[in-house]
């Protein structure tokens, strides 16, 4: 809720539609100030819960919060749905409700996420699991058009996550899909190792959603536990505390190059509309970057982007070719 | 070298064997001071390059200091080998000369990573790509024998690497290993996400060599990337720089802590003998660790532990009764 106002406020040419139990919606806004004209509420009788299955959610949750929301997006009333739901019924209800783009078999979830020299986009990050050669390569161009479009850049670096082994070097698939990328007219630079996506020397990493999302996990939890003993080692007496108000600032620099909140807000590629998932745990800060980049996505119209770019890449040609490759 | 000579000083119970070009050993050895009869050359001929591909090594370098050293291992002239050169050159070797433990189908790479609490067993990270459900359960005993003999905890408990989405939960052999694992008597705790790993909740995390992989090359990625940003911002002007010349005790405390390099020391654990790789870039302080991680499972015997622990848990009764269930 504070995110959407502060986003009302820094952004004058979005309008927020708050779904929800509107009862309680009216209370938490009826102390606030904001632009009425740009704001309004979907009353919402379910919830979709945190754990529920998707599949679940998809047949018995149809007057969710979730579900209407992504209802206004598909009858046009939204132009992007941004949720920090359940994230699988969040993608069960969109594939549902949206449909996917004509040449995408399953839409990926997509994160970007901090470099030293940038940012670097990745997925799929836990919608899709085994992932054949076809789709990695449907990442890849979907990964492509995204960072065309959001960050301006004019050629990409494409990567294939991979581990680096020489001879067993990853499954059957990721080469199925390293030679369906060496076919087609994207910047695809090869194979990527894990901790390639933070060197800044890709811009999109393509993998499958179990490795990306152990991946992301991992990095997580590296990053928390770096976080966790960079306090202790400042909090251990008086001194080092005295020493940690000297290095506030710096600290604060430094945090906020990689604060992950400024890199929340996962998009669905491969959907035929906008849809954000935010993470579950976001706060205010977080949510309205999510809401930034649903609008940033709104205005370059990714999916049509993506739609074009899958039409002109991935041709039943190419795919053909690289069969007879295989 | 430097590695060699000072585990010679802090263990006055090893010996140890440098294989490789006898001249240039020598040549090294010749300024320094050392105990002469607990250090011995073997002349190699050969070494096996960092690229090499494995199959060729194991083909074609039968006098590389690799394959000798191996040899050593196998006539009972060492009790371990410790090697910082290519790890698929080393485990094809390794696996070829020493064999496995009956019950084992595939050796597995382990390595012991820093948590929050102290620090965690994970393997394999990248011997195995594909890994049945069965091998995920041997590897699962087979960290749990390490961590009962290396760290003395009696019941270590054992995760099995997987993502959260409900419903797609993993791949059908992360399923099976779950089953499997619930029906032998260790201490299985379930699932572990990436993020699991360095929460300090669980001892020894089995998975795929490609998962494993993956999960540590990230996780060495953002913790570079974190110490890249954390210099970059003590290093930004003169006061920056001032602060950090203060906070350097703290910083040192701090980094000690999460210093990669006192968990040097891989263990290929399912072969009948003793190896340990060590990373390839590691300096004297790393490669010692990897000495003292031989050492350490030369007098817990580590290989009679494992073989014993795979004979009682992972009976063909046992494995029987899981295919039945799956």
């Amino acid at each position: 809720m504070p995110a959407a106002l502060h986003a009302l406020k820094d952004f004058s040419d979005i309008h927020i539609n708050l779904v929800g139990n509107q009862a309680l919606i009216e209370a938490e806004l009826a102390s606030k100030s904001f632009d009425k004209n740009r704001l309004s509420i979907t009353h919402a009788e379910q919830v979709v819960d945190m754990d529920e299955l998707p599949s679940k959610a998809l047949r018995n949750k149809r007057q969710s919060s979730m579900r209407l929301a992504v209802n206004l997006v598909k009858d046009d009333v939204a132009q992007a749905c941004v949720s920090a739901g359940n994230t699988g019924a969040l993608m069960a209800i969109s594939k549902f409700v949206l449909k996917t783009i004509p040449g995408i078999d399953r839409p990926a979830i997509c994160t970007s996420m901090p470099t030293m020299k940038g940012h670097v986009h990745v997925l799929d990050l836990g919608a899709n699991v085994g992932s054949e050669g076809e789709s990695l390569a449907q990442f890849a161009v979907m990964g492509s058009v995204l960072a065309k479009a959001i960050d301006g850049n004019p050629k990409p670096r494409i990567g294939l996550l991979n581990i680096g082994e020489e001879e067993i070097k990853g499954h059957q698939r990721i080469k199925d899909a390293n030679s369906l990328l060496k076919l087609i007219d994207i910047n695809y630079i090869g194979y990527v190792e894990g901790d390639d996506i933070y060197k800044g020397n890709v811009d999109v990493v393509s993998c499958d959603g179990f490795d990306g999302n152990i991946a992301l996990k991992a990095s997580e939890g590296v990053a928390k536990m770096i976080g966790f003993y960079l306090k202790a080692a400042f909090n251990r007496n008086l001194f080092t505390k005295f020493i940690g108000l000297l290095s506030y600032p710096v600290l604060k620099a430094f945090k906020e190059k990689v604060d992950p909140r400024r890199y929340n807000g996962a998009s669905f590629l491969g959907l035929r509309k906008i849809v954000i998932k935010s993470h579950g745990g976001a706060d205010a800060f977080s949510f309205f970057h999510a809401i930034a980049e649903a609008r940033l996505e709104v205005q370059k119209n990714v999916p049509a982007l993506i739609a074009q770019e899958v039409a002109t890449l991935l041709t039943p040609q190419v795919i053909e070719a690289t069969h007879n490759e295989i």
